[in-house]
């Protein structure tokens, strides 16, 4: 018998039991003849009601303890006691699967080594994209393909309401307010809103593709308070959506140099990723041979998340050693580059009037006009061509200094 | 060191070459510690000014002889030799990867079973999407999912004729000369624009997803040659696109009835799978867990089809033992529905006039008229609700016999 341990009985850890015994029977036919089942639940809450009563335990160390147990789940979340028991478990011979991407961005590389030495797995296709299978087919499927960019929307709270306002012309606080009343946004929802959680997301994809382990903290995060149904409005007549992008590009060919940035932004109508819509996330990984491949599906949720972590479990349980290509080091080292300098196209809201367009012109040479219904005399917006963010805001310091007054700024990506 | 043979160097084996040596560096670290080298190319043509020349070879039993190869990329096409050539590896203890979609969707079955029976794999990711990592997300990273159903745009050359129609007003015949022109279709299109191909592959995806060998003999299978573009600006009035849908359904709860098609169909642009354009390809994946899972990417062009086969070499070398969820049987029935059975709603086109849509009305309920540009005054297209496709044959001919005549008819499809 194969013994599971599931730490952590909130939304995923429930859905990860739920599913694995509604589809045992396919679970099973993958691994083989030898039989799997969950023996502990930890949780420090009581379920006295529920059908997996006599699973539940409060106790660590009875899991820690138990040579049994081949392939625990850690779905409880945070940083501690998260680390401290997946490195017991690793430590202990026991490969340890997880949804908690905050663990993962900030110790993954030392997990994944423990992991190494101790011929165990660390897996956590759940950490990124939900039920997207994203993880797996980035280190096995593309492992032909030196990977140069990934840029995803990684975070599906903030699609949802960036979906609202573009389809409904919902303010940003009406449609949040929707996205809380759904139980998409949390009370306090700075960490989808600002940007953290797909930062933490793009960390990650960025460390397993470039191969240094990128830190949440050095890696430039806008969030989407300040987006307007004015840029929403000039982003459609410039042909494209308003989308949080979280996005990583390997500069040098090591990889030891990387840009990595997550902002709002533009993206094109052509683009895939500007279909993206409401709680979806979208993944787009350029590689050198295969081109550009796109990954769609739920981020989140209950159902999809215990999927993509049964789908680990099993994968841990067929291993018969350490993964050798879900691999990246941590030599201590900050690997991303300073974002000032690298380039891009840049929309640009300001109030100024004809002076001010003129003004604009001289600055940014071919500037591209746009238009909304509503448009106010003095305002006017443009995209610009490419540019770096230091050049960047230089010009815009001279523009402002001309006597205009800048609305917005926002990133145009080429996706 | 671990020697590799490729059999066939024509455009996926130069690729698999020329993408193995470019990136040899970092597929050898997803590998480990042991070299791996290409030992043997395999082909009756000469190829005297390759840098490979030295590997080069024209008999078969070098490799078959040779235990020092333990892995073949079998990238010929087409069924004999490559089914002998792969048989005979298998049986003798090598491994094969193989891009043949013909190979697979005949023999696919007979062949997993002999490597399971001989302890290596047979591993064809490269044979369904090119580029695109579908086949092992199927049954690994979906592997905790009852996957209810799949759809894909399957064929590269029909879609890229079909996008032209639609965002350029081109004409069927004048695409497909585009499409000859440009090297994406053949001199003789049958096997893409008859739908053979997409039917080979929706084969090859519901054989995995349901567990039994499907044959392409059995999946009822129409082509795009009489896609007009009256049929084109229709689908637009309507919200969306023609594609041509491979498709498959699980009925019976084990798999062993499903429904399975393939044929252009109305897709609406809230679709994912509409704004798959050009020689794109893209995948819907229907699972209980997950929902909607869409991969999209390049279906086929010579290094993402080799970017897939390196993929399996990597895995093949990494595995030991054969893969237990890489697996259906064959058991000599036909599992697929008589496809007259599934329901589902339909595009018509009629000559007939005011009494025509009267009659249209009395025989479908609530229709759905639809308008285009230019349309004679004696056209008229319709969506209707759902009914099975055999009585949607009785309607038609009673609609016919009622003066009208039919000038389209398409399926309208809900993915």
């Amino acid at each position: 018998m194969i013994h599971i341990a599931v730490m952590g009985y909130g939304t995923v850890g429930s859905g990860v039991v739920e599913v694995f015994y509604k589809n045992r029977e396919s679970i099973q036919r993958k691994i083989g003849n030898k039989p799997m089942d969950i023996k502990y639940i930890l949780d420090l809450r009581d379920f006295p009601d529920s059908p997996y009563a006599g699973k539940m335990i409060k106790d660590f160390n009875i899991i820690a303890d138990d040579p049994d147990v081949e392939v625990v789940a850690e779905v409880m979340g945070g940083l501690e006691p998260a680390f401290s028991f997946t490195k017991t478990c690793l430590e202990r011979g026991k490969s340890v699967v997880t949804s908690n991407k905050e663990l993962v961005a900030a110790r993954g590389a030392e997990l994944l080594e423990i992991a190494r030495r101790n011929n165990v797995n660390f897996f956590f296709e759940a950490s990124v994209g939900g039920g997207i299978p994203i993880i797996r087919p980035l280190h096995s499927s593309l492992a032909a393909n030196e990977i140069d960019e990934i840029a995803g929307i990684l975070n599906g709270t903030t699609n949802f309401i960036l979906t609202k306002m573009i389809k409904e012309q919902m303010a940003f606080e009406d449609a949040l307010s929707l996205a809380q009343k759904l139980g998409y946004a949390e009370r306090n929802p700075s960490a989808d809103v600002d940007g953290h959680d797909a930062c933490r997301k793009i960390c990650i994809l960025a460390s397993l593709s470039f191969g240094n382990h990128i830190y949440p903290e050095f890696v430039h995060t806008e969030g989407i308070r300040d987006i307007t149904l004015e840029d929403v409005a000039y982003a459609g007549d410039w042909g494209g959506v308003i989308k949080l992008i979280g996005r990583a590009k390997r500069v040098s060919e090591d990889g030891g140099e990387i840009y990595a940035m997550v902002s709002p932004a533009f993206i094109s109508n052509d683009s895939q990723l500007s279909s993206v819509d409401d709680v979806f996330n979208g993944i787009l990984v350029r590689g050198d041979a295969t081109g550009d491949v796109v990954f769609y599906g739920k981020g989140a949720g209950k159902l999809p998340t215990a999927s993509a972590v049964i789908a680990d479990i099993v994968d841990a349980v067929k291993a018969t050693s350490t993964s050798k290509s879900l691999h990246w080091k941590d030599d201590g080292n900050n690997h991303v580059l300073d974002y000032k300098q690298q380039p891009g196209a840049f929309y640009l809201r300001m109030l100024g009037g004809a002076a001010g367009i003129q003004k604009a012109r001289e600055l940014f040479g071919e500037i591209r006009l746009l238009r909304r219904p509503g448009q106010p005399e003095e305002e006017f917006a443009f995209v610009t061509p490419l540019f770096t963010e230091a050049v960047m805001e230089d010009k815009v310091s001279e523009l402002e200094g001309s006597g205009c007054r800048k609305l917005a700024m926002l990133r145009v990506l080429d996706y």
